[in-house]
Parts: structure tokens; C-alpha cells; sequence
């Protein structure tokens, strides 16, 4: 090994080790006594014996080195970078966060988003658009809550999807026998990808774009929602599934939270009086950005009302809060 | 900024810098295209402006230099090492995972383990015994499912919980009118930490070591249920609820299994013929593990018979495979 040293008058100590073989190593010594220890390993094992060795040894060394004086010792497990399969996929509130992922399934660029589906050990495959976790196979408690939980009745309904296109909302509410469901989803590559690698979720619903109860328009949701209004089409539910910053052909608001707003005065225009709407709202931490949501929804066209619950779902690592919205009574 | 250079003759390139306020970054250059850069702040603000800012130069200039030829560009959220708060428990499946823990509630050394509860802000305070999450104030989910799914009567039962210091089980099953429960831990120091920060978990179940239908032995389990063996005495359930390597303050097993399997023998020979015993078994990821444990259910004194389920315990951040476990009938 070769090393490198470089000292600070007032900041400590930075050494840094070559192998021949192209690996290296930091080892920073701060004043106040902490030690940082790097190791880079060009090796594309993850946890190999060697590294360990090198690790355990250098803990001797420095117990030796430093009298059993230390306090503290703290390794981590090691991060693969440059990989084919990244299993790094922060959650929303922005934690690094280390998925189980051994397989890349489905990896395009869609005219609107990059998609992926990526495959977990434990959490079956996983829809990944533009870097965000989507919805895994395990995640029915996703769609169970965006469905309102299992205390609404939908025989004999009329019901809207705005997006959805892993397919697990239509899927589990044509079980539900429904008057008719329609799914407006803008991204058919989406709905490619999912049918093909998303099965445990999306079951058969996406094989066919009609079926006895539903049907799924490729479209940008916003041209649909204004149809519907002034058409005068109403629904008894309508399901917001789109992504946080909603993708539109179209964009004609200035910022994010206009055009939320844009497609919740939509959605409200085609709601039944007494209809409610659910919708996914962000991770239990961004309380700014839910705080931020809520103040929408009091300046909406229509005075409404709202409930928020609580959810894990499995494959996010993080609680989620979805919304139930619905108009306020006239009386 | 000083740099330092260092190549090799078929491995690539490593560029050191320091700037004077004692932070370093290295840039390590693979021939096969790959360019790793990390950037060691020593600054205690976790995502500070002027670090973001420094990642967006060096992006830029690398798309300028690599003439917009980069295919594919990762930052990982920045790490945080040597806080008096440490974020990263890796999850049993070894994967490296950031949680949201914002204080230390309780860190104390008891004669058997480390104990810390620490407090995240989406699951509450957690338990966290010799390095591993044990259970968070959010976790419902597990004392649901290591009791039976709520598919259980205990009304008028006779319950032996091993281990569950933290309470849960136990506040969770006296609601439920049980003839009584008898709860077994080894670590009067877990029953304090938790009564006192744990109240989500425990509600005041763990004030007093008696109550109307339940009481609490801060003792080793194995004389117990052995005494216990001894004297006929017979449950209707048995939830053992150690953790995963039990201590005990006598081991005479020579392997983590053998211990194990003496527990299981003796737990089995305390529950009635129709009676149940439930236990958390491990991550679904441990496949081997949860082999070698099913084999250990074959080789006890009576033939048993077992059941599993996969649960979503929020703090975990991986699945969790829970056991049932009966005496198979004589018939």
C-alpha cells in the first residue's frame, strides 16, 4: 500500500492508501477524535471476505494504536455504486435507503418518464417512474387505502381513475362489480410494462382496454376531465392515482400547486354531490408539503372536506398519508 | 483546493483534494467509464447548500469535459457519521437503511444487552437491543400478528409470554380478558426504559408487575419453564417473544440452535395438546435461516405441526415472517 498524507494546522489528519490492484482508502483523523475510515473497493462483490478482513484489521490496529480507548465503533454495510442493478432508491422525505433488488425487468424511456420495473426479493417486482417508487407487487395496502379502505360499497358505481396505469385500483375494483370504470392513464408504455411484469397487481385488466365494467383511455386526464364537465358526466368516485407532480401534455398553470389545484376543480366538477374522492397525498414526514395540499383544498371552486389516514405500505419504507376528500353538504 | 494524483498503470486514476477547512473529496476514475466521486464534509449540516452546490459544479464540469457523453448520473443522499445520532440499523438482511431518528430517548447498558429507544419521527420511540430494531411505538402490526392475527379467543386463557419486555403483547392481550398472563423477562431495564418511554406500546401494563389478570417474572425463562414442566403446569398459549439469539443467564446449549431448540421443547411440553405458540421467526429474505429454524420443528419431542405468515412491521423496513406452532392432534 502506498499512502498519502496530508495535515491540517487546525483540522487534523487525512491519509490516503493505494493498492496495486486500484483500490483505495481515507482514513481522517478529526481533532476531536473521530476517525473516518473509507474504503473503496473496485471489486464488484459486495461483501467479501477480504474487504471484512481489511476492516477487522484496521479496528485492531487502531485499538492497539489507541489503548482501547474508543468509545464507539460503527460500520456500514457497504455501498455498491456504478452497478447494473442500483439498489439505492431514496424515500421521499430523502433517506438513503438499500432495496433488495436483484434484477432489472423493464428499463424505457417513455415520451413522458422513465420507467422501471425492478425486481425485489421481498417485495416482488417494483414500478419505478422517474426515479420515485411507484407501487410494488406486495402493496395491495396501497390499494386498498386509495380505494377507501374497504368501507365503500362499489356495486352498481360509476367510478374514475386519473392515472393508475400499473393497473392494481382497476383490477381490484372490477372485483367489486362496478356500473362502469374509467381509467384515464396518459402513458401507454406504462400500461405495457405492468401487464407484462406487474401481474400479481394488475392481474388481466390491463390485457384487454375494455372489458364488462371498465374501460381505459389513453389520455392525458386533463382534455378528458373537461369534457366530462361539460358534458355534464358524473361519478361517484373519483380516484386520483396520479405521480406527485402530475404529468400533462399540456401544462397551462404556472407552477405544481396550480395545476393540482387545475385537476382537483376538475375532479370536483365531475363528483356527485355526495361522491367522494381519494387520492395518495405524500410521506407522513413532508408535513410542509401536506400542510401545503391541505391549503389547496380550501380554494377550490366548491367548499369540500377532508380525512387523512395513515399507511404502510411495504415496498416505500416510509408511512404514507392518503386523502379522502368530498363536497361539503349544501344544508 | 490542493490535489494529489494518483495513477496506475491499468486501473484508472485517483484525485485527492483538501480544502482548507478541512473537508476532502476524492475522484476516482475507472477505465471502463465509471467515475466515483465523494465528498467528505466535515461540516455537521447534513445537506447544506454549499455541498449541493459544489456536487452541481463538478456534475457540470464533467458533462463539459465528457462533451454531454455521461449516460447515466447518481447522487446518494450524504451520510451522516460520527453524530451523537446515529440514523443507519441496517436491516437483518444486512441492507443499509436511514431512519428517521431525530433523538436518543434511552441508551443504557444493562448487565444482558445495549438497550436505546430512540425516536423517529414517523414511527414513535423504538426499541432498539444490541443493535437491532426490536419494535417502534407504529408497530401494531407485530404484537397483531405475533398473538394470533386476531384470530384467537383468549378470553378465560391461560397465556406464558417469553421475553416481550417492551409490553405490547401484554397490554395488548389483558384488553382481552385472559384468565392470566404470565410474562417471563430476563431484563428489568428493558421493562423501565419501556414503561417509560414506550407508552404508545405498553400503556401502564408495565407499571406494576401484577395486575387483575397478568403477572410479570423478571427472570431467566429457561428454570422457569422448566420448573414450570415439572410441575404440570399447562397454557393455552405460548408467545415467545425473545429475541432473535435469547440470552439467558445459564446457557448449557453448545449452539445458538441447540438453545433455541431447548426452549421450543420446553415450551411445548407447558402447552396443552390444543393449545398454540406463536413467535417471530425472521426476515423473509433469510430463506436459510427460516430452513434451519423449520428443521429444529421437526426434531423436538413431539411431532408439531406449523404455520407461517409474512408481515409488514413498519420500522422494520423488510418483511417478517411470524410462526404458529401446534402439537399435532393424537388421532
Amino acid at each position: 500500500m502506498t499512502e498519502t498524507v496530508h495535515s491540517w494546522a487546525d483540522h487534523g489528519h487525512l491519509a490516503t492508501y493505494t493498492t496495486k490492484s486500484g483500490s483505495f482508502a481515507t482514513l481522517r483523523v478529526y481533532p476531536h477524535g473521530l476517525v473516518l475510515f473509507n474504503l473503496q473497493n473496485r471489486d464488484e462483490l459486495k461483501e467479501n471476505e477480504s474487504v471484512q478482513q481489511i476492516l477487522n484489521e484496521v479496528e485492531e490496529k487502531m485499538k492497539e494504536i489507541l489503548h482501547n480507548s474508543i468509545t464507539q465503533v460503527k460500520r456500514l454495510p457497504a455501498i455498491v455504486r456504478g452497478a447494473e442493478v442500483d439498489r439505492y432508491w431514496p424515500t421521499a422525505d430523502g433517506r438513503l435507503v438499500e432495496y433488495d433488488i436483484d434484477e432489472i425487468v423493464y428499463s424505457k424511456d417513455s415520451p413522458y418518464q422513465n420507467i422501471k420495473i425492478l425486481h425485489s426479493k421481498q417485495f416482488g417486482n417494483i414500478l419505478i417512474l422517474n426515479g420515485d417508487v411507484n407501487l410494488a407487487e406486495s402493496d395491495i395496502a396501497y390499494t386498498h387505502a386509495i380505494t377507501g379502505s374497504g368501507k365503500e360499497d362499489y356495486c352498481g358505481k360509476e367510478v374514475l381513475i386519473l392515472g393508475g396505469g400499473d393497473g392494481g385500483i382497476l383490477y381490484e375494483l372490477v372485483k367489486l362489480k362496478p356500473k362502469m370504470v374509467t381509467m384515464v392513464e396518459i402513458d401507454q408504455m406504462v400500461i405495457d410494462g405492468c401487464r407484462k411484469h406487474m401481474r400479481k397487481t394488475c392481474g388481466d385488466v390491463l390485457d384487454n382496454l375494455k372489458g364488462d365494467c371498465y374501460e381505459i383511455l389513453v389520455e392525458d386526464c386533463v382534455p378528458v376531465l373537461k369534457m366530462y364537465a361539460k358534458e355534464g358526466r358524473m361519478f361517484d368516485y373519483v380516484i386520483n392515482d396520479l405521480t406527485a407532480v402530475p404529468i400533462s401534455t399540456s401544462p397551462e398553470e404556472d407552477s405544481t400547486w396550480e395545476f393540482l389545484r387545475l385537476i382537483l376543480d376538475l375532479c370536483m366538477k365531475v363528483l356527485k354531490q355526495d361522491g367522494k374522492y381519494f387520492t395518495q397525498g405524500n410521506c407522513v414526514n413532508l408535513t410542509e408539503a401536506l400542510t401545503l395540499y391541505e391549503e389547496q383544498l380550501r380554494m377550490l371552486y366548491c367548499p369540500v372536506e377532508f380525512s387523512k389516514e395513515i399507511v404502510c405500505v411495504p415496498s416505500y419504507m416510509e408511512l404514507w398519508v392518503f386523502y379522502t376528500i368530498w363536497k361539503k353538504s349544501r344544508s
